[in-house]
């Protein structure tokens, strides 16, 4: 089969590939549709280093294809979602049979060869049923929302809470809709560039600071929240100008997210954290504890909208176009879409 | 000056009354809007049983004409929302000078003179400041509003649950924009009238059962849930007929609130309670901590119209058309205002 | 091998029986200790209808003897405690290899044969570890704590808060304890019997109510609440009269669970619930989610002393013996144990 | 009447002071005890610059000895311990009314004269009834338990939890002791001296951890949490260095809390936080929301014995000597009462 392989840093092109074989417990996907995000431009610019070649990806759907011994045959031909991330195979939960709890589970694409090729090998318990009226590049766009149901869910918003997003790239979207959504009230969204403003509004932002263009972007949000900070700030962009204000932006005894991923990152004072009796939430990950169903229902149920995010779509031969569009963020790039 | 007066059961007449006088502490706020609730309703036809002559009514709002000893004079002419129960006076947080923090507050217009009349006199704690921008019919009709927060704020739902709102009276209704607001998926509703959907789906219900037409509303709302039950059921009906299929309703580990308050209410059976692992909420009122101000911010930030709620307005003088129309229901009503 | 059998009704004698097998995924445990709970009383006395003849039990601990294709063979001889409820091996869960997360799992002793025998086959995902110190017959006890933790882990208890525990068999002992070690301030404990009292104080109980004794129960436990009722009431008895007492006990906007189970409970008023603004939490079992290995350690670090609750020791071949002390709870019998 | 005066850093005299006044609303209490904690020591030193001449100190009890106008008379005679922060007077809350809302409320002893005097006049609402049975000295120690139960509470301690308290201090020892009352399971606590550490293992502590001592503290601490890290970690110390290993002390999706307060703590790094899905809470101060009354009643119960934390008692005359042995922290000192 064809798929796109990182030869080595800003170099990936599509070859003939062995074709996948499912084990014990796996199954063997069609990929449809594949997403690219930050991991992926990272680990194309060296900032992840992985051994190459490697074939990129691990945000996809498709439709499974072959299924390897004690997986149930009636799965063959039934749409899939598919979370990224494989269990370890060592460690207690693994030995135990129990590989969806594996508290060490890697990445696809990273550590092993990833989705943008024709057919990928997953474990069976890594598969989500995709109903009805879901397609496939939809599918393909779950992790986003899937970290920010994550967040909404520990920050647990009051309805009509005032909130601050930091940053309006495919995460920072994902967290305005998902705040919208959970009940924010007044919903102040940052970016750096003018071309997410839109999609924001339609997602609900009630207001959208652009920091390139104002003088204070700090003075500007706090104007805003009527001086007093907000109740929630969400930091996605991983500036570190951005991260550096939050605890500037929120309230007395309100809340801070972090979700925003930088080796540069300016480290957090903490006498604001004590004199001001906040809460700070570390975001990691997306959770795993239903939050891919749950991302799955929104979208099937059309309260959260993916269309606005998708700005390119390439076919798998034209993979080196996808990742030099998705690393340089050109021509208003948010999410872009392979569909081998 | 004028207000209305309850002289009997169901008989309500206009007359002369004497003028309102500002204690200190206390101020005098010429009523420019007052709604009429279920209270009122119970009051007029005797199932609460309250002295005569009265003149009832609590729900209300307008501007303060003059300021009692110690309270700010700059108050004088302002647009105000007002809480609705006074503190007793007489207890631990009342001696020690909290009166807001008085566990033993009193509705008024039952165990003294409401607010069907032209100006009554509050304590100044009651005020609250009403926005540019929110008229005083409004600002009559937070208490609804104010009791959904307080089972919002209760039920903390998790983005996407499936919830259950039993009765689409004016509390009813407020719970449905309320989930809706606060991150419900599939949320669905029942009446036994058809009159309140068409608000209920304004206000973001996905599915609405009419409980007097289907041959069996209980199974009807659970084929709905998928056969699972719902994750939160909502009672606010105050039927029997709807309070008693609310267990059955829910699904295993899901949550309860139960609003809707009659004399005849069938009691809970505690082995489902066990069995299914459920939590109960009982919400006897608004909750007093903040409630008010949020459901204020609500409606002016134009997330909660409340447009559609109101289906009558009438003058002082017609006061006795309100009340009969307000009791029986008649002509769609679901919420009625007096401006006196 | 040996094994108890029931054979009727309040029937129970010792049986030659089939060896255990170790089917593919299963191991077979030696039991060491087992313990009788309320549901095996049920079952003896025919208030639980199960099928005779029928090997009882299912609350035990021991040791590995063999295990089953696919699990690792250096458990064999491993010290164990031992879940006891069997994966359904039907449900959506157990078909995609997760047995340990299915949702209807069954309680072995009642629909399969139970654990009061020489030798059992369990799943393999059914086993605990059991650390050094920790001996079988306290191993053998774990489902009451465990209940309890699920109780108090939703209860969320203040520190310092009033908490009252209406009955002291063992689950209201052991909640009695686990309530003084989650922070509990006053801890008043009622039952109907002197026996337990003297257990409840050395595990931290500040208030034992004699409900036989006192001329009106319901008000000696107001009393020691100070008039205003208790921030917590846990209903462990199953008794028709404590059970109705509970939403009395309790002050405004405080926490009601309830465990105690039988078939002639009281159902609950509603309008205090919402009158009083109470949460209710209706506890099925042991939560499932981590609780057992919590109690286990519990155990071991010494700070649930578990000896005051064990009363009468058998062997196996005075199981009948066992049975009928356990049921009638004579001669002050709070946990009977039977070691194989 | 006599006064402790701050003349100059480092310098305090007792001298002459003018006669205490009850205005309107306050009353003049008596001082019987006060104690002295870090903010006297930091003022003394001239860490908090305060304008001298200065009379220091907010943590008291005593009696009610004179009342103003509007206050309950029958409060004259009355043990009290009372809070030790004044209402702003010009705030929204204060201007309401509510004094006890108000949310810049300032510590006397440093922005206004304090308690380390014979009589003292403070606001009727800051008054707490003394009940039977606790002694000033006693109630003039709540502070650091208030503040230790404002971290409780946001911590959520589940029954069994690994807690390490870094620094035993009296806030530190504060924290041993209610963690222990709360239900944590292993309880570790550092500090750089041995003398707290029988004290806090008096409070619960079950493994303490010399770091003056030890090669490397943060490894010896991780060894005894298995090496998995501790659920939560509360720094009190203010030590960099302690500070510094927090993050590394917890677990993977667990709980942080810094209450320890310096102005050279070195800033959290932010991936940690993400990486580990960390929770962070600042704590600013005690709560304010009925911590000081659960304190005295864990005092006056017994369950909190606050004899061990007093290692020094001086007379008002001798308050030189109190404050040098406070700030030293010499001989063993944890809490220096001086008793006017």
């Amino acid at each position: 089969m064809r798929a796109a392989v990182l030869t080595g840093i800003e170099q990936v092109e599509v070859q003939d590939f062995p074709e996948a074989e499912a084990a014990p417990g796996w199954v063997v996907v069609t990929v449809e549709a594949a997403s690219l995000c930050g991991t992926d431009s990272h680990q194309y610019d060296g900032r992840i280093d992985t051994p190459f070649p490697r074939v990129p990806g691990h945000d996809f759907a498709g439709r499974v294809e072959r299924v390897g011994e004690g997986v149930d045959e009636s799965l063959v031909g039934a749409a899939v979602a598919v979370k990224p991330s494989l269990p370890c195979g060592e460690c207690d939960q693994c030995g135990k049979g129990k590989p969806a709890d594996c508290t060490r589970k890697k990445l696809i694409g990273l550590w092993s060869d990833g989705c943008m090729r024709e057919r990928i090998a997953v474990p069976a318990v890594n598969l989500i049923p995709r109903p009805e009226g879901v397609e496939a590049w939809q599918a393909s766009l779950l992790e986003p929302l899937a970290v920010g149901l994550n967040t909404v869910d520990r920050l647990r918003i009051l309805l009509g809470e005032t909130v601050v997003v930091l940053g309006q790239g495919p995460i920072g979207l994902a967290l305005t809709r998902l705040c919208a959504l959970s009940g924010a009230g007044r919903l102040i969204v940052t970016d750096a560039r003018e071309a997410p403003f839109e999609i924001a509004r339609t997602y609900g932002a009630s207001d959208c600071v652009n920091v390139a263009e104002v003088d204070d972007a700090k003075q500007a949000i706090l104007d805003l929240t009527g001086g007093a900070g907000a109740d929630i700030v969400i930091e996605t962009s991983g500036f570190p100008s951005s991260s550096e204000m939050m605890l500037d932006l929120v309230r007395k005894e309100g809340k801070v997210a972090h979700i925003g991923w930088a080796n540069d990152l300016p480290p957090l004072p903490v006498v604001p954290l004590m004199a001001k009796t906040l809460t700070v939430f570390g975001i990691g990950g997306n959770g795993g504890r239903g939050q891919y169903e749950r991302a799955l229902e929104l979208v099937r149920s059309g309260r959260f909208d993916l269309e606005p995010l998708v700005t390119h779509r390439y076919a798998l031969e034209d993979v080196a176009d996808a990742f030099a569009t998705a690393h340089a963020k050109t021509d208003g790039a948010i999410k872009v879409i392979v569909e081998p």
